[in-house]
């Protein structure tokens, strides 16, 4: 026996096992950090994507997060309708008017957000704007009813304290989201309606108008020849309560806005004259509180155009908010959720406008275009209509 | 040299070599095992428990599931209005009126839905009961306006397809409910309010009566009671408009239903005269799509009563369902969270009833006490006033 082989024996011996053991130890670190690794990553996906939303949580292809404006304490948002807006639709003269316009209401909004205005007067002042202007179905340029009147509705909310003020069914008042903010500041109750709604609103020296105010030629035009294709599609057979509400320019021309103001206060409002042809006291989204408008600081501010029934149905302003509390979903995907998966579905079409409690802007329709217009990073006002 | 000892040297060294790998490979094993089991408990603990929901997600020491009713298909709740009802504060009789009414409406209704009719009948056929009813706040009982008028307001909802129907400001509809589900199946419009509801209520064959019909002592006194309080509070100050809602009595009584059908479809209803002494055409939670009703058969049905203002402006009925659709909460916990913390925090008072896709009840309220009722697991209906 050579005791000096047998030595050099068993030192290879215990260098190889100890090889083996660090070599196995080294195995077992790494398994134990890629297991650490895959537990994290595990994490990271079951907080961003819980089980039980898989179905409803495909992925967003144009999902974009628009920027906040240039002071990201500000947010502002506005809309002039959603439907079928084909390129080409227009004409140039016509869709200068539009944006120019949506240009004017955007910026005398942001303007009083950064006087130090609350995001409630922004809201209202904007759409102001667009009432009184003859482009838009809201205000001035609201459509025709079946009988060839005009019934407005509007509601406004406020994020910070979640108060919120309704009117449906006007006929007389000028600015419907004026009353509708008299509501919530200066009664008790959120929704009011009809004749009772104007009578408050006489208490309240809002600006009545003859309902000839709200008479222009190319609604008269559409509620004709709405009327014409009825008559002609009932000759035959049995009218369709159908026929007013299937055709899609009908419902287009609500507006819209969405505030974020310097003290952190989200604010939404809508107004509306409703969809031509309408009857029955048919009220829409505009101004239900949850489906056409929501604000709640703790996440977002929502003003929807569309098919109202739809928007109702869903609950879309409340939904988006839902989803922003109960999944914190970013607020481009919270809206593209509801829109284009959750509307779509139900066979709705239509958009919103968007913006949460830290400036970000959201943005979805599943119409061909949606009239709309907000503030960039650099401060200055982007008017979009089409798609892209 | 000895080979034999040096074999035997050598098979104890791989023997022992050998041992060495297959306990480093038991202990990688078990790692691995351990890392497997510690990835999967983290993963339902996430799912149960996403991190941003902690905050909200307090104890509920009163929480208690209630079981659905025999048949563990079928669910069947019903509500008369929440407010203040003390005990003591109703005669033995007058509560005996009560709770009769209450079991005769849980029967009908859930009697239908034994047969096999649809959820929508049997929440139309347990309200048209209160509706006839004097009893309650809704058709034959409303409240009256601050004019001595009753103002009729109602909703309907199905789980199955989220179609709906709601109707406001009615003065001749003998049966709101039924207006509300013909709204909701026999036109494309979900909200119809004031004359054009009624106009429609016409031509749908739907029961209209005398604005006389609605007329009772009790309701007459109630108003005439709150003009003359109102009158004397303003004498020497300015008239309130909220002296009239102020008055947590003037508020109770409207009437609901919800339901699970044995085809698993989930049906809500909700119907009510409004406030005592309102003005301005004031609409309450009722018609609110959303607010006072909601169904939708992947999560619940909910009907509220109580101030409606605050059900509006917390969209309490969708809230409930949002809870069940994105925390995976119990029915009875969510509809809790919403009525005891966020309507409480709020200001607001009242309650809802509940059944969820399984026929789970839930029954909440933050008032004093809500007549409500249900069928237990023995198939009996279950009647209940106050707390407890």
């Amino acid at each position: 026996m050579d005791s000096s082989w047998d030595r050099q024996r068993g030192s290879e011996l215990s260098a190889f096992i100890y090889s083996l053991f660090t070599l196995n130890y080294s195995l077992f670190l790494m398994a134990h950090r890629i297991n650490f690794a895959l537990s994290f990553l595990l994490l990271i996906v079951t907080v961003a994507f819980p089980l039980n939303g898989l179905a409803q949580k495909a992925t967003f292809p144009e999902s974009k997060t628009l920027q906040g404006p240039q002071n990201p304490r500000l947010g502002f948002v506005i809309h002039g309708g959603a439907g079928v807006i084909k390129k080409g639709s227009l004409t140039p003269a016509q869709e200068k008017e539009y944006r120019d316009k949506l240009a004017e209401a955007v910026l005398a909004g942001y303007k009083v957000l950064q006087e130090g205005q609350s995001g409630l007067d922004a809201v209202e002042i904007a759409i102001r704007i667009l009432e009184d202007s003859p482009l838009f179905n809201a205000g001035k340029g609201a459509v025709f009813t079946h009988e060839g009147k005009n019934e407005l509705d509007s509601s406004i909310m406020d994020g910070k304290t979640l108060a919120a003020g309704a009117v449906a069914g006007l006929r007389h008042v000028k600015n419907p989201i004026t009353l509708a903010r008299a509501v919530m500041e200066k009664s008790p109750h959120v929704m009011m309606i009809g004749d009772g709604a104007e009578k408050f609103a006489v208490e309240q020296k809002i600006e009545l108008v003859d309902e000839k105010y709200f008479w222009t030629q190319p609604r008269w035009d559409s509620l004709q020849k709405v009327l014409k294709e009825e008559k002609e599609k009932s000759e035959g057979k049995k009218v369709s309560v159908n026929s007013a509400s299937a055709e899609p320019s009908n419902r287009f021309g609500t507006v819209g806005a969405v505030a974020l103001d310097k003290y952190g206060n989200l604010a939404a409002g809508t107004s509306t004259g409703g969809m031509t042809n309408k009857k029955y006291g048919r009220v829409g989204d505009a101004p239900i509180i949850g489906a056409g408008t929501y604000a709640n600081n703790n996440t977002c501010a929502v003003s929807a155009t569309g098919w109202g029934e739809f928007f109702i149905r869903l609950g879309v302003a409340r939904d988006i908010s839902a989803l922003i509390e109960y999944r914190a979903m970013a607020i481009q995907q919270a809206a593209d959720l509801v829109i284009k998966q959750k509307l779509q579905n139900l066979g709705g079409d239509g958009g919103i406008i968007a913006v949460d409690k830290f400036g970000n802007i959201g943005i979805s329709f599943n119409s061909e275009g949606m009239y709309r217009a907000y503030i960039n990073s650099d401060g200055k006002p982007v008017v979009e209509i089409y798609k892209d």
